[in-house]
């Protein structure tokens, strides 16, 4: 059927990035001959669905399997051969041999794509071949056959996204579930005060959560950790992360990094000019700074191949910028529902700032997501880390009800655009009281980060505030007697805001001449008191976040003191 | 208790922008002498909740009352007067007269602030009387008498964002609700195709729309219009729109335009320095093109009276752009939400932008809101305005379930950005099954408008459809058997996309050396047609947007058609 000169592209992985590159090719020729080996069974399955499936949210299991061999022949006359491993390139030959339930066969291609994807790491330890991984149907249908059997009790061992999902579902079933974090905190995309928020509501939600601790052993019914404490487990998932699946790449000598994932240029072009590679096996170029990074997610997968199809036919950038097309940095934006509780993030956290020598200003806020009047109104809990000189906003962070999601997509739409943190105030969002606010929580974060670059005001973090408080400096809270009775800072005034222009003797003589830290409940209130402070001649911050952030951040604090 | 030389600012009318800019103002010179005169009974209530109070979601009258004159003299030393109606301003000796309950008064000012909002235009005609109209709290207590009379049928004179809020309330409470609009189709910010599918929405749930006809006069239980009809009507509001409410500004001999808007600079100075102006009473500048407009929108409201006191004050420009702070441009970005339907926009739509002058492309997709393997998914139908030379983004509308606010919110933080329409398909978006997709519907415009700027594809508008047929065209759906028998354009011939390799030669007769119009339901099977029909050299174009936006649209057509 294909003309003599048809090009032969052949694809490793028919799921997000291999079969993005697969029917967009066919789109843009007709003629070319397609074919794509998949190792697994499946082709083009949800594998971001495959968590909900194992709780019962995604009731068929069909519903996982967007299209199939068959479905894929007949829209985009693609070859899709399922079961084929593919083990070795012949780059010499332009060939690549698979293993397939017929026996060794060989493949010519004259373009080659790489979209192996990533496989979950599972660390080494006695017991460890009793922990359930999920990267496809198949581990989805292991998980579910011992679900069938009605476990009590499950380990999930790390509490990153896909962690946090299964617990999600896994608690949803019935089952007592403990996550295991080595790091001091779960979710390593966001700060520690903003991840205590959501380890504070798994917590409330009855998951159990260990951090700074490891699994050492997996036994019959336990998981062994390396304090000494044992985690009953009739079911142990081991979700610590992933790691490009690139030794068919490694062993035909394309460039790797040190984590294996394949290096590539802007153009998706491995070492080898005939063969690009996409998705969760290659290296990514951070958007804030260019340098390399490993970032699975199926977004940036989907639009780079795309892109290397694009590039095969020689289709020039409809931007007009050059010749070649070039595919874009990533964020890393993130969103993750867990128990009722949306956490999303975007770009870089203030460690990951501070790690690469940026010099770091943050402002964390606690709006509610639609106007207050309007019944149904969800707290949100946002950080927005830029760079106080520049003005760049480097990332963001929100942990909250409806609309978190929102605001995190917007500010990484901001990221793209190069506004800068006080911008945020001057953008155009929509507003009815049922979807926002006449001020929305981004215009907020603009408001304040102007605040902030204008000296109008300035604010300490609530890491520093039992330094500040140990070299003497008074902590006025602003709130009224009857929020600070329900909770307060150790050593804190009490002195409310619509009290405070009548009682500023009484706080100077307090304050002995230093810098006032004051506090609210999230920070609209402290800002006024600090204006009403500074105009006596008082030196006063604010703490950013105020009680909110302070005792989130706090009760995670005692847990950790607790479990030491 | 002020310093003797105490600027002494007076501010006219305590909603949104007045109130913004006095509280703003208390944070940035806590001696400042701050008057508030506001002609009605109550001061920063929630205007924007008004027609929720009016169908009962918002249950307290209370909760609309956000601050009053006592709280706000507490929290920020404001002297806030209610019921002083300022009548008069005196340039020359700086002075406002206000009509109050104890008679005229005057006030001195070194600087002041007008913010005396729009007022609802009521049509001259017999018994307008006794049509209502929605500015305050005081139009709203009127509304809640008359529904407390339980009226059975009420007319809604003006389907606006603000009428369509009304006539959901009013439906909630069991009024048979007729929607008139003097115009061809309901809201004015959206272009006709998408405004019908809202129309074809309020229909389905119960709602009597009129377009294309205005009422000429209000009779004791009905009202006539220019037709000749009679709508049924114990009830009768009006909201065809606002005017400034801006005589004291023009008796004062400041400038204003042709509708009465204050012109103001970028400083919101109005021509005379020491006057200024915010909110619904100025005219604003058009982010796109820099051109006065007027657009009553709360969010630039309170923007720009921040701004005001950050001006008064001095303040420089955080950013280190120039010595003077300058307010943004307006996009007027906008939300409603209608029975369940949200509907939002920015920018401008294709009418403005064809009115003025500009190349214009559109392109109208149909997505889901989130992953549809996840439960609950919802469709959108969006539509993106640009200029297909320079790909800038002039706008975008959305229809539909959840997630139509995030998409619209997301263009116009691009468009404040400067992002092309092809760049969308490069933004980051969080993605999880229940919140998006790998491909979100953003990516999505992003790779349309990519095809189209390449010259992968092209399409044709459905208001040119039947040109297209008229001049022989073949229309051929490439949708299933089963889709094509539940409804179909007329003249169309199926050919399912799956088949469609195997019968190229029966379209080629078909066709007839024509460019062939290829439709599915929403676009996407139809580009893959388009992809095929040319590999086999027959010219063909994508009717944008599909079956979904052409059957909605025809509803409409053929509903005028019969009341023509």
């Amino acid at each position: 059927m294909t003309a003599n000169n048809a090009r032969k592209v052949l694809i490793i992985g028919g799921v997000a990035g291999g079969m993005s590159a697969a029917t967009r090719l066919r789109r843009l020729d007709e003629n070319a001959e397609i074919t794509i080996l998949e190792r697994g069974e499946h082709v083009s399955f949800a594998n971001c669905g495959l968590p909900y499936y194992a709780g019962g949210v995604i009731e068929e299991r069909d519903a996982l399997l967007l299209q199939t061999p068959k479905s894929l022949k007949s829209r985009f006359n693609l070859d899709v051969l399922v079961q084929h491993d593919a083990v070795k390139i012949d780059r010499e030959r332009k060939e690549v041999t698979a293993n397939t339930p017929e026996g060794e066969k060989t493949f010519e291609y004259d373009q080659l794509i790489l979209a192996p994807g990533a496989k979950p790491f599972v660390p080494p330890m006695p017991g460890a071949e009793r922990g359930l991984t999920l990267r496809n149907v198949a581990d989805v249908d292991a998980i579910m056959a011992q679900v069938q059997t009605k476990p009590k009790t499950a380990a999930l061992l790390g509490a990153g996204f896909i962690g946090l999902e299964l617990a999600e579902n896994l608690h949803k079933r019935g089952i007592e579930v403990t996550l295991v974090e080595a790091a001091p905190q779960i979710l390593a995309p966001l700060d520690d005060e903003m991840a205590a928020m959501v380890e504070n509501h798994l917590i409330d939600q009855g998951i159990k959560v260990v951090t700074n601790d490891q699994a050492t052993e997996i036994t019959e019914d336990a998981v062994v950790l390396k304090s000494g404490k044992q985690v009953p487990a009739e079911m142990v998932i081991i979700a610590v992360g992933v790691r490009p699946d690139t030794n068919i790449a490694k062993d035909a000598g394309l460039e790797t990094d040190q984590r294996g994932g394949i290096v590539v240029d802007e153009s998706q072009r491995t070492s080898d000019p005939d063969i690009f590679a996409v998705g969760d096996a290659v290296v990514k170029r951070d958007r804030i700074d260019g340098a390399p990074v490993h970032i699975p997610l199926a977004n940036s997968a989907n639009r780079d191949g795309r892109a290397v199809a694009d590039i095969i036919v020689g289709l020039a950038p409809s931007n007009g910028d050059g010749q070649v097309r070039k595919t874009a940095g990533v964020l890393g934006t993130a969103v993750v529902g867990v128990l009722g509780l949306t956490v999303a993030a975007t770009g870089w956290n203030e460690r990951k700032a501070k790690a690469n020598g940026r010099e770091v200003a943050t402002i964390h806020t606690h709006p509610f997501n639609h106007a207050t009047y309007y019944p149904g109104a969800e707290k949100l809990a946002l950080k927005l880390v830029y760079d106080p000189k520049t003005l760049e906003i480097l990332g963001a962070q929100a942990v909250g009800g409806a609309g978190a999601d929102k605001r995190i997509d917007v500010i990484a739409t901001a990221i793209a655009g190069g506004l800068l943190a006080t911008d945020l105030a001057g953008i155009d969002l929509a507003y009815a009281p049922q979807f926002g606010s006449a001020k929305d929580p981004i215009t907020m974060l603009g408001f304040v980060a102007d605040n902030l670059a204008s000296g109008v005001t300035s604010s300490v973090d609530i890491h520093d505030l039992a330094q500040k408080q140990a070299d003497g400096h008074l902590v006025l809270d602003v709130r009224t007697v009857g929020e600070f009775e329900r909770g307060n800072i150790p050593q804190a005034v009490n002195v409310p805001l619509d009290d405070l222009r009548d009682r500023i003797d009484e706080v100077r003589e307090l304050a002995n001449g230093k810098e006032i830290v004051v506090h609210c409940a999230v920070g609209v209130r402290g800002h006024t008191a600090v204006q009403i402070l500074k105009a006596h001649d008082l030196a006063a911050t604010n703490l950013d976040g105020g009680y909110t952030s302070w005792s989130a951040w706090q009760r995670k604090q005692e847990r950790d003191a607790q479990q030491a």
